[in-house]
């Protein structure tokens, strides 16, 4: 993997975009809800005084509005659609931790820590029809992009959502599972993490009024790009320099979490899988522990199964690139992103 | 108040078409979440097993499927509006419920105490996402049903699900605050009841292409029923009869909370409004600081001002109703569901 990563130009262009936009969709809502909102989106702190940053890296508002420059359209047509990911990604979260318990999120105490459960679920359900509504109704925030462009991106969000809801449904059984298969890991993280980044990949295109080719393209080159980016989410997780991943070694066997290189152990044949089964049923793991289930794993083949993951879900997506009827400018820029959120340092 | 309300004969044509294509409806969901979903719509119980009864009294989707009626298509062209609503609509009361911490619905265990928080804030978001879906291709339910009525049909349903939202929201709100005036608690139940109450008025008719007057008339008899209906259900709260409402002797006041009657009353100017804001502020009150809360309500009038809100309201929805271009029919069967849903036994 790559070492030396530079943030690609078109995340500071789409941002510059999304940003004005996301503030006008959050002027939207409720008062009440508006703050608890702008905390989460990293606006504001606990008090409510304005912060510097603007949340995430900002992946998925640039694939949306690259994918309406892709397909000769002005970057701002794909601007609801960014909008509309970045809410949905984000309502996302804001559920998530809640279900998962997690108190930090981006270094920063999370929603329901700091406003409690009720105000989680609550603004997580705004942010959720605040996105269908600013694509149901796209002159809201960018007067050129037409109903019936805004309704097709809309159908597009919602089946996404409900893969990613899905996905997010399938990992929470998968917790209650001895064993999963790899091939299950990777369909469940396909929905999970998968399905918006694909939607992000087209839905500027989908807004620009391009053929459904071309969408399906885009939208492979996203889920792909999501698995690939998971696989080494999912290694980073076990083999991570906690200096780098900011989460303690080996954080996800830690958390026994059903990865995509445990799967691949799990479901290997080998002898010693069942040893990792056995741990993996251990509520308190000694570091010892936690150190021989990694050992197991990648001596079952499951680092170097995910490794390949990567590497090939990332050739099938730059592959459906290829196959793509867009500007060469924006397939160069699209390769930037893939090779931003798979290149990261170990 | 009337004492013997017949139920109006739309509500079982109507069940037999939506039921149906409820069912189809929640098939699409991921496996793991259908059981969830099955269960908070009475169709199983906690193992499993299939249960007789079908879920409430089903009021919103023969709304919807009247509406379609009363503008000359037939009920099954607002079907997939029915669906939707029924989903939002029971989204909406299993969040409300973890929000709530309420742990009994319709003399049930809510889902969160049967299948833990999680479950039940993820089935939610899912059953959220497929109304928009079944919506935004109605051809999943109903063949007849255009794409751009459809499109027009999500567009209702998101503006209606998010003052549903902002609603409750503000709802939430009140409890921390000492004074709501009753605009405020008028204006925060229109949101909360009244805006999909108005949706399932017309989105049949929405669905059956009909123009935005007819539309916009049907959807103010919901919204004006819904206000009616919950200033009904206000009254029954404070003063209703245990046997038949099924909740403790005035379980609102029990439970401190800000309704119509009681925000009435604070905002009266009446001397003794001030020992009410101050027994709001009880957190265990006792039986003769509750009947001394409703003394103090009435004698500020707060009785007396939500039975003419009940009354004027009622007197509004049927006067939209009037103004509708809707058939003889129509307008004679949403009279009897709102005498239904207004007229019930104190």
């Amino acid at each position: 993997m790559a070492t030396d990563t530079t943030v690609p130009s078109v995340l500071f262009r789409a941002r510059d975009l999304v940003v004005p936009a996301l503030r006008a969709a959050v002027d939207l809502l409720a008062p009440e809800l508006q703050g608890v909102a702008a905390y989460h989106l990293g606006w504001v702190d606990e008090l409510g005084t304005a912060l510097a940053g603007d949340g995430g890296k900002g992946v998925r508002p640039a694939l949306a509005v690259l994918s309406a420059e892709a397909v000769g359209a002005a970057g701002r047509i794909g601007v609801p659609g960014a909008a509309a990911i970045e809410l949905v990604h984000n309502y996302s979260l804001i559920h998530d931790d809640v279900m998962d318990n997690d108190r930090e999120r981006r270094h920063r105490a999370t929603v329901w820590t700091v406003f409690g459960v009720p105000q989680a679920i609550i603004v997580g359900d705004a942010l959720a029809a605040l996105a269908v509504q600013v694509l149901l109704d796209p002159a809201l925030l960018v007067p050129e992009v037409g109903q019936s462009e805004g309704s097709a991106a809309a159908r597009l969000l919602t089946e996404a959502t409900a893969k990613m809801i899905a996905g997010q449904s399938q990992d929470m059984a998968f917790e209650e599972r001895e064993r999963v298969t790899f091939a299950e890991c990777i369909a469940m993280e396909a929905g999970k993490t998968g399905a918006l980044l694909g939607c992000a990949s087209s839905i500027g295109a989908v807004l620009a009024g391009a053929g459904s080719d071309t969408v399906a393209a885009l939208d492979r080159f996203g889920v792909e790009l999501g698995i690939s980016f998971q696989a080494v989410d999912d290694l980073l997780g076990i083999w991570g320099d906690p200096k780098t991943t900011g989460k303690p070694r080996m954080a996800d066997l830690r958390q026994h979490k059903k990865s995509l290189p445990v799967t691949f152990a799990l479901s290997s044949g080998a002898a010693i899988a069942d040893e990792l089964a056995a741990l993996l049923q251990v509520s308190e793991l000694s570091e010892e522990q936690i150190v021989r289930m990694a050992t197991i794993v990648e001596e079952c083949g499951g680092r170097e199964a995910t490794n390949a993951l990567a590497d090939e879900r990332l050739t099938l997506a730059l592959a459906s690139l290829e196959s793509a009827a867009i500007t060469d400018s924006a397939h160069e820029e699209f390769r930037e992103i893939a090779r931003f959120v798979v290149e990261r340092q170990f």
